[in-house]
């Protein structure tokens, strides 16, 4: 019997058990943003630390942190191996409108072999895969293939607001070689996904004053600006006619994508038709000269998010308003810089900035976008292990979305980060009756095992 | 003694009594908006239809509406001399907030020659000064030197709901030659005005639309329209760099500002910095090649009196708005017309409609421009009259907001407008304290004396 089919074996034999204290994680309401769940945070930090000891991890500590506390073990006896750092998160949303559960939230049932729980995809459930991989690998073989350091934080639904200052603090402790996280999902039902790929954020508010105070239009009108007409004028010319953005130097930084990537994304058979259902739009619409894919993951952005100023009540009011303001943000990409576009931001704000108003501009928070080049053996790697488990191929993938733990990541341990999620965009995150599909559970045990391997197998 | 001599005499000597009438007048709480004050509304018709009577008026009537009635009253003696309809209103603005009155709004004081109360010059007071010459004249010749109409509105302050019907049902009983109105202000103390002219007033509602729902700016951001980047584009057209209205045909039926009536705004000896201290700003802004005055009246604007869309709360939310609007109102000049500058600005919005979105286009309200041409007999005669009782030269003046109904006269009636106002622009209409300096009061009597001999002596 091969080391996999013992695993899997061990995987088969202990699945009612290992569900059993899956539900038993899954019933500790750790809500990260509810002060009323304080306690119950600990208790999953505690649950989660013991299950990581009975797994066979070392160095289990409950690190206490301004917020919640932060979970770290290792096992750091693969001489010569590369290390793989383990992150995820235990804390979960909150799970209003609880009406519209059909079982309780923190109740974990099992309907037609899928998991019903909140938590059971975002992120305790693939936190848990991880932990049990690891117990299935030390009581198969008495060690493991790698180097592992787990770090499961209870901020992440809250914006992981003490995380980079424990790993700033604690860079040697968390120093690897690669970052492993499973806390995506998969590309479609059957269909796994390597994400590669996050952008980064950042952005402004424009607020635009002309007048004291709001001012009667049959008086001053056309006698003083209008800050309505000044902000439009600004944010028209953000974006020329062809949908790219008209900031200088935006797009100075911007890493190509590769040949290997657009066939990459050729290969997912993007159905059009799906997006603007799913949407809800008539037609898709952007940058000239970029697939929609290439749009979303791999092009920068800049969005106004929202725009006020004057009156918005129902019909008419002839005001020649004081002030008006807009909110924008930019999806970024590698290697831009979120500082550098602020700058740019403002220059063009400048630059553009019509007569007859005083405009302010103030900075929102800064992300950085983050990659590991596709062609990253680790990358490849979990790729491959994938489609050990899966009958489909791959899908390489990045994200639109910002994940900024993620860059912090990549900028403070230097090391490749890895997203091999087992979740489905379906399942209802951040919803009611969110869920886990236990056919990936059961793969994704698998997929993992088979991952160490291949990371041991290649060079450090 | 000359007949203006013996007026003089008849006002000064019944001055005191006049006062006291207008107080009683000023005392009923005559406000259109509050259905709690329709029987004060009756109760001021009514007093009106009275002091009409004493004054030697005829066929006084208090016409009933579906709102508040409208007194009508008449002398129509003069034969072969022209007719003068006197239109106003009994009606006041609410008084809301009372603690900021320095006496009650509904008991007249008079205070170093001043007279507070709601209505005092907005506009029972100038109302009644128009009663009163009546009564002066009717007293002192037994006759009149025109044939005189009256028409007294109770619903000004609430958009003259139901007087377009009343004038269109009463057109060949409201016949005249010229219609008088005295319900502005002068243009500074001391200095007569004669308004000749008033904007008209039409707009639109546009609302844009690309997506069913908010979307998530890092999921679909890059891949479809942001409605708020559409709208700033179309509300960016509307103007070009030299805040000239790009909307074609827009200016087509502009009626060119002629050389008297430059001559006429140089001789204001208008005053850059204090409209800039008054309007707040540090500059003023507008259409190129016109002056303040020019723009503000005789030349049309669109103002975006309104912009909304997506999240406008504190801090950033990264949303991709579903939807986001804007309202706009134009102010006309003669010889515009409200139905085709809609349909202009239909046409524009419909030329510049980004793609990926789908547009809605609401009309608001519609009023004419009106003008009654500054070199016309009777507003040249109205400057002169006022030049009997000011030392000052009459500024002749066009006015930048709308008052529909005046352009409803001169539609319906067909006859020229004058406006006569003896308010001041600081007499707190529509606000606590209001008042009006009795100085003005008195010289107002001659001034409308003076004007009914004027017109007497113009051929019809």
């Amino acid at each position: 019997m091969s080391q996999l089919e013992a695993l899997d074996t061990y995987f088969t034999t202990h699945r009612d058990e290992h569900l059993e204290e899956m539900k038993q994680f899954l019933s500790i309401a750790s809500i990260s943003s509810l002060s009323e769940h304080k306690e119950d945070m600990k208790k999953a930090a505690a649950f989660l630390g013991e299950s990581m000891k009975n797994a066979g991890l070392e160095n289990i500590k409950v690190n206490e942190t301004a917020g919640h506390p932060v979970v770290t073990a290792d096992w750091l006896h693969a001489e010569n191996k590369p290390t793989v750092l383990v992150y995820g998160h235990y804390d979960v949303q909150p799970v209003d409108p609880l009406e519209l559960w059909d079982s309780e939230p923190f109740k974990p049932e099992i309907r037609d072999n899928i998991l019903y729980a909140r938590g059971s995809s975002d992120d305790k459930g693939q936190v848990f895969m991880h932990v049990k991989v690891i117990e299935a690998l030390m009581k198969e073989n008495g060690e493991l293939p790698v180097n592992v350091k787990f770090l499961i934080e209870g901020e992440e639904e809250i914006g992981s607001v003490n995380l980079p200052a424990f790993v700033e603090a604690h860079k040697e402790q968390l120093a690897t070689d690669l970052i492993l996280i499973s806390d995506t999902s998969l590309y479609a039902p059957g269909r796994p996904a390597v994400c590669y790929a996050l952008r980064g954020l950042t952005g402004v508010q424009i607020d635009v004053r002309a007048a004291k105070g709001d001012l009667h239009s049959g008086i001053y009108g056309g006698g003083v600006q209008n800050p309505i007409h000044a902000l439009a004028d600004i944010l028209s010319s953000f974006h020329d006619e062809h949908g790219t953005i008209a900031v200088d130097g935006f797009y100075d930084k911007v890493r190509p994508i590769t040949a290997d990537e657009k066939a990459a994304y050729e290969a997912l058979d993007f159905d059009e038709e799906s997006i603007k259902a799913e949407a809800g739009v008539k037609e898709l619409y952007g940058e000239e000269g970029y697939t929609y894919l290439e749009r979303t993951w791999a092009r920068p952005t800049l969005e106004v998010n929202g725009v006020f100023g004057g009156f918005s009540g129902e019909g008419i009011k002839t005001v020649l308003p004081a002030t008006a303001g807009a909110k924008i943000t930019c999806r970024l990409v590698p290697d831009q810089d979120p500082y550098e576009i602020v700058a740019q931001l403002r220059a063009h704000i400048e630059k553009h900035k019509p007569a007859g108003v005083d405009i302010t501009v103030t900075d929102f928070d800064k992300g950085k976008p983050f990659i590991t080049p596709l062609d990253h053996p680790y990358i490849q790697a979990a790729g491959r292990s994938y489609e050990t488990q899966y009958d489909a191929k791959t899908a390489y993938i990045r994200a639109g979305g910002s994940i900024p733990i993620v860059a912090t990541f990549d900028e403070i341990l230097g090391a490749p980060v890895i997203m091999m999620g087992f979740a489905l965009s379906t399942e209802n995150f951040h919803a009611p009756n969110e869920h886990f599909h236990l056919e990936n559970f059961d793969k994704g045990l698998r997929v993992i095992s088979d991952y160490y391997n291949e990371v041991a197998n290649l060079s450090k």
